[in-house]
């Protein structure tokens, strides 16, 4: 029997929830940004956090109003279960470096969290499965957004695309990544917050509404299984969600429109925003085009960010292991 | 070149739209039962119905008050685009055959125009492909239900899963046929009138249900990729449609709960009811879940009549050419 390694770091990739149509029930991660995460083994029982790096000083150190904590802790408790002793005698330090902006709709704290429990995991021995680990990383997320959502956590984990049906009973179904898609993002430097965010929405919707939805979400997933896409952009449409919300980003009009002029096949917020995703048929196309959300940004006054890149196919990786 | 035929006999599939969650964006055929049209070239100009038989004379003959008189005609109406002077010369007569009851939620009307559509372009050796028959059968749908809706006419015209994304621009995505599943109909002897189980629907739902249902749209649809039936079965559940409509039709909650007792993966009402339809695993599991259906109805004081098929794969098809 190999030794169990002492110190794990992992990184967790960024993730795009909500894409377009599929408000709170589809999410997928892309290869970066993302959040790397140092789990170190210690004899000191409990979890504790012992930096975060790249956060400019806006999360708490303290394990239980952290999601990385709170995961790796609700781990842990679980662990007691398989093994009693070696669980309560044991302690894990956690460092945590942000790569994702927070606020930004990119599962910032899904990824330090994702990157967290994969880390714990690893430092006891892998011994939950990967798909395990998801209600571990879903009790970050009730402490980041009130409620335990997992259309971030779930894809950051996993990679890909995740359908996540239903939470009572929790139906959680990974769908393929399609190859030939390219997604260009753009971080405008605003914070929005989810709660903020969810507070626009309308509490009831037209049927005739809710049924065009449903007839976009069901043609967004048939593209994802049929590497469409072309089928994939033109079924993010969204006429319920998005309406909404664009009013919260200075620029989004200009720069949704921009990025169809210039050849994306599809666009949308990001989970809540601010971010933007334009899915594309090219690297090349999705330079031109975060370019061109970008511009559309900075004319309304907003700086921003951007990356390129495919669909992610593994989810959170085990960087190194000592 | 060989002579085009003069009389073409055509079946055209029973189709169960509404598919639980995905309400007036997906439909299925199954491979029984289904109507018969016979089309036949004569040298008088025009659309003609020369019978109707089945439907204890409650079809018009008339050309423009029938769903296939007024399908055939636009064909030929398109038809006269391409060769003018023929389409203009020559006539049609159609004999229907139903093997379908009216207004009993598995696209009657649908089956009929589709085999009158497909017989149509067979005795003209075929100018439109099948994909493009679905406008006109669309055209027929328009008198019979008010809108010319693509959810029966699509499956019967085409076979299989057929997803309707938009009507504007018009956008149908024809998705795999799951091979484990099979399907029991049980169809009691009441007529429901689609314009009366629309109208009681309400106009708006509850954002929530709304969301809870496009996340089983999504993972019906991936279900139907991954032939996958218990995941199909589980994401039929409809929060919005079927409560309304389960009120119009006696005996449905114990039919239902009855069949998912017996081992059905999911059940549901076809189209707008009120045969039901239940997924099932099997062939046997599929008789016996018929035969618990339609002892519930019995038990409300309803006969009805009972069906176990697959997933019909072909559509409609040419039965004679001569």
């Amino acid at each position: 029997m190999t030794h169990p390694p002492s110190l794990v770091s992992v990184f967790a990739p960024a993730t795009v929830a909500n894409v377009g149509s599929a408000f709170d029930v589809l999410g997928f991660a892309i290869d970066n940004p993302g959040d790397t995460v140092i789990a170190r083994r210690t004899s000191t029982p409990g979890v504790r956090i012992t930096s975060i790096v790249g956060d400019n000083g806006k999360l708490p150190l303290s394990v239980d109003e952290n999601t990385a904590g709170v995961s790796v802790k609700a781990l842990l408790s679980a662990y007691r279960n398989i093994h009693p002793t070696e669980a309560s005698e044991m302690g894990i330090e956690l460092e945590l470096t942000k790569g994702l902006p927070i606020g930004s709709g990119l599962g910032s704290s899904s990824a330090s969290t994702v990157a967290a429990v994969v880390a714990a995991n690893e430092l006891l021995s892998t011994p939950f499965s990967r798909r395990d680990l998801l209600p571990f990383a879903m009790e970050g997320e009730r402490i980041a957004c009130g409620a335990a959502h997992a259309d971030n956590v779930a894809p950051s984990l996993l990679g890909g695309f995740v359908l996540i049906r239903s939470y009572d009973p929790l139906d959680v179904i990974p769908l393929p990544s399609p190859e030939d898609a390219w997604v260009a993002v753009v971080t405008p430097a605003l914070e929005l917050k989810t709660s903020d965010a969810r507070r626009v929405l309308k509490r009831s919707v037209a049927l005739e509404s809710a049924i065009s939805q449903w007839g976009n979400v069901a043609a967004l997933v048939a593209g994802i299984f049929q590497n469409n896409i072309e089928l994939m952009g033109r079924s993010l449409e969204d006429r319920i969600i998005e309406p909404e919300r664009a009013q919260l980003i200075p620029g989004y009009a200009a720069a949704k429109a921009g990025a169809l002029q210039s050849g994306a096949v599809g666009c949308s917020i990001s989970g809540s925003g601010p971010s933007v995703f334009a899915l594309c048929r090219s690297h090349e196309d999705g330079k031109r085009i975060a370019a061109v959300i970008s511009d559309a940004f900075a004319q309304a006054g907003v700086a921003s960010t951007q990356t390129v890149s495919r669909i992610n196919t593994t989810g959170a990786k085990v960087i190194s292991k000592e």
